[in-house]
């Protein structure tokens, strides 16, 4: 049976974390609210037992799961993107989870203040937070990312051991992301991260992710995103 | 082998979830940096092969995972602490990882524009952003967990089947948080949650958790920590 995603149609955003697995491994989905909209979508939070907190959330059989890196615990073995021992899982894991946390601050860094709120409403405040996001926060992620690669005692290929994960196609969005909403900063930070770089292309040559990024189903960045391009956030 | 936590010594921050799931446990472990100080807390962050992000992290014998809620994860089983089923133990992890976006939120409220500038350096920010979390945030979440309890086949005693779980004692640590940094607000929003009340107090009464709380190992809540009491952003 195909597996459910269900998320915000118009955007990127978390979703697209699971969207490149699927991807990446060729599995049967249906991207529920593109086809049937988002009225579904809403009430999936409100349907007992086990009730998601927000989308992204996925549907295999009976069981829904919520939270982006809950999905791709839950689907990284399924798909063949994680190693086989528990080490090698909790550490992808922990990558994505360090993934997640810059992706939320990529986010903040337009809505420092309120999700509920328009950019227009706190653009002073955003422009504050953006100048320690570009500054601090993205060479800080990045450098860790390329830390990690440096380390790994199987070659800088990966993250996690020889072979592709679900973190790795996370790093790809991240860099994607990034560099979409904050250009100029982005360059600056992966001058020093020359691994990072080389895993993003890497991931980007994959021929099923390469065929998904040259197809529809993969929309394009805008500013109702998670990553949002507002030149005057960037230097 | 005693389970190492890295963590600051001074705060209860991210840490103390993780403490709370050891002390009601009864596992042996060692708090290492309030024995031996924050260098070596420091320097963890920088060993390979798998160096976290930042603390807390676990040392399992060769074993590092940071990331407190992938730190759980590996716990859980461990210390008997989660369901046995797979479908148990990833909603569980999803409950986590909302409690852990409250927390980040929890912190943000104090901290909109930088981790690393002063409170005082952002205190305009800072009462935007406790307006929302107060007004909107508290109550969201602290709803979403009533939900979650009311919607629980075994009853609403537990958040995942008719056992203690991580996921409670995860609970319970937020609810003390928010009724620390935000008693007015979080007393107005429990108003509406009796079942999330009722948990938080099965929570402090179990006999481990009850001698933690009432020892020295409990910190007390301060204004460095996550969750800091400052009146001007209560209301």
């Amino acid at each position: 049976m195909a597996y459910e995603l269900h998320y915000w149609p118009a955007i990127q955003g978390r979703g697209e974390f699971v969207r490149l697995a699927l991807e990446e491994a060729g599995a049967d989905y249906v991207d529920v609210a593109r086809e049937d909209g988002i009225d579904g979508l809403m009430a999936g939070l409100e349907r007992p037992p086990r009730p998601p907190f927000a989308p992204p959330y996925l549907r295999d059989g009976d069981l829904v799961i919520g939270q982006t890196a809950a999905i791709l615990l839950y689907l990284g073995p399924r798909l063949g993107l994680v190693g086989e021992s528990e080490a090698d899982r909790i550490w992808t894991h922990q990558i994505q989870l360090t993934l997640a946390d810059a992706v939320a601050e990529a986010h903040d860094s337009h809505h420092p203040i309120a999700s509920a709120l328009y950019y227009e409403e706190q653009k002073p405040e955003a422009a504050r937070r953006a100048e320690d996001f570009r500054d601090n926060r993205i060479p800080k992620f990045l450098e860790w990312l390329e830390r990690v690669l440096a380390a790994n005692p199987s070659g800088p290929r990966h993250l996690v051991g020889d072979r592709l994960s679900y973190a790795d196609l996370s790093l790809f969005q991240l860099v994607e992301g990034l560099a979409y909403a904050f250009p100029r900063a982005t360059e600056r930070a992966l001058a020093a991260t020359p691994k990072v770089i080389a895993l993003h292309r890497l991931v980007a040559s994959r021929p099923r992710i390469a065929a998904y990024l040259a197809s529809d189903r993969r929309t394009a960045f805008n500013e109702d995103g998670i990553f949002r391009r507002y030149p005057e956030l960037d230097r």
